[in-house]
């Protein structure tokens, strides 16, 4: 828990982490909490002068630690709403942050790359993944961003399908969505591929949503509102008469969480600003024939967007 | 979110999991949120008959969920605190759960066993990390239960360290604490190594942290509180005058989340069940020297506490 006063800032731990904070934190005062951090934080509070007024984050604290505090602090302490004041900071990233996230981008489009060699029929959804995540750490990361998705055949139709024992079958799809945490923030990278030779109207699917998330792409920017970002994709599929089979938002802002402000999905009026960054992943999922999703990584920048991900968005066939 | 009424249960989820959620959810109907899972379950709620009194689980629902479900039900429901009704009742586990808290032990314990022999000098803490992890899904697994943890050499006397990138050495100790999920349910195990011959000092450490942990297990029983088996740890170390060494608790409730009710901490009042799942895990931990921490799952039965961790925990010097 973090405590933000004008003059200082102190971080509530316990003593499981009190060697990682003195290496990790900086810039606040680091509290070694014994009895709970609710306690340590309230009884910080207590210490200070006249009657505070505190905001909390609505998002991430639970209805029962709000009443904890409210209990452990009485009538010394008003506790109100921060609204999404943190959500909003953490929307638009600093030069660090995206030098960062630069990197995860680039270590999860490498994973992907090594990974396409192995992907063969025979083998199943749960070891493709396992290479996926092994990847991951072997290559500095601390680990997967979110389970990793391999889904084949008709399995690839469910948007978010976790890996089965399934074997993967000559002429299937195979959809993979994976994403690394490097040094705390995280990437998000989907690609599909197919196992054979395609029939032309998978190629021709394929293509369809290529388009629809270039639209997207191109619709992004500063002052853009990020359901605009998502009309463009929709509109694409629309016009390929694939709308309806586009069952999902067409992407998320990502960061120290992978799914952040902002939604880009139906009607969302917030508007995108320079440095944010976000996921473009328009999909299509027919029932039998299965799906196929294709995700880069962008940063919204002075006059559009600039992709992160690296990893070739050129149709594979294995 | 699960709805869950006199006569039914509903499941509400989004079009991303229509496919999964036929496939896997028995018992309840399934409900594909168009606009968000709150909107659809207080349109669900609204279309009941009389004023409504709703309980809600407050651990796991934030403050800005209940303000829009407020807001979304209005006057027609009065929303109550669940208490720890929901966590209580996951504490105590029933003969399929346990069948597969018994699997999910088996798997981490066999994962263990063929990752010592790959435990070496010059490897990196990512390395041994991502082995296991990839061992995890190759056996099936969903995956990690939670990061795993490699600390070796100094790092090890960080209870909670994340690996990193630092090279296994020569006469180092080295904890490894990891957990699948299997089925949905979680298993924990850790285990310390030394890397080469280990000194004597060593030696009594680990026999003393062994020591501690089998005065726990023995104190667990139905009916014994958790604050009592956390003390018969603490007693045991005292009696090497190493008590102050042990930082944190001596373990807690596992199931379908790694940390579940009960805590085993100091002086905790709630009384141990049959059927419920707790992990014992006392450690040591010497700034410069490094730490030691013995952990196995066991189950609460009839008249004491039984392993479902079959990992050897004799001292390994590789």
């Amino acid at each position: 828990m973090l405590l933000v006063e004008p003059a200082r800032s102190t971080l509530f731990t316990d003593s499981r982490y009190t060697f990682q904070a003195q290496e990790q934190v900086t810039g606040a005062k680091i509290h070694i909490a014994k009895h709970g951090l609710l306690l340590a934080a309230a009884q910080a509070l207590k210490k200070r002068r006249g009657r505070l007024h505190v905001a909390y984050a609505p998002s991430q604290v639970t209805v029962g630690q709000k009443a904890a505090l409210e209990k452990l602090t009485g009538t010394g302490v008003r506790w109100v709403s921060g609204g999404d004041a943190v959500e909003r900071l953490r929307a638009v990233k600093d030069a660090s942050e995206l030098a960062t996230m630069r990197d995860a981008a680039k270590l999860i489009s490498q994973v992907f790359r090594e990974t396409v060699p192995k992907i063969k029929t025979g083998l199943s959804e749960l070891q493709v993944a396992a290479e996926i995540e092994y990847g991951i750490k072997l290559k500095g990361g601390s680990g997967p961003a979110f389970e990793t998705i391999v889904a084949s055949g008709p399995r690839s139709a469910w948007a978010h399908a976790r890996p089965s024992g399934k074997l993967l079958g000559k002429n299937e799809l195979v959809v993979l969505d994976q994403g690394a945490i490097l040094r705390g923030y995280c990437s998000d990278l989907t690609r599909t591929v197919f196992l054979g030779r395609a029939p032309e109207k998978v190629r021709r699917l394929y293509e369809a949503v290529l388009e629809a998330q270039q639209a997207a792409k191109d619709a992004a920017g500063p002052g853009v509102k990020a359901g605009e970002v998502d009309a463009a994709a929709r509109l694409s599929l629309k016009r390929h008469r694939l709308a309806e089979y586009f069952t999902h938002s067409t992407g998320h802002g990502l960061g120290i969480e992978v799914h952040e402000m902002p939604r880009l999905a139906r009607d969302e009026e917030i508007e995108l600003e320079e440095g944010m960054v976000i996921t473009i992943e328009p999909g299509i999922y027919l029932e039998g024939l299965g799906g196929i999703r294709i995700e880069d990584d962008v940063v919204v920048t002075s006059n559009g967007a600039e992709d992160l991900t690296s990893a070739s968005r050129e149709f594979l066939e294995l």
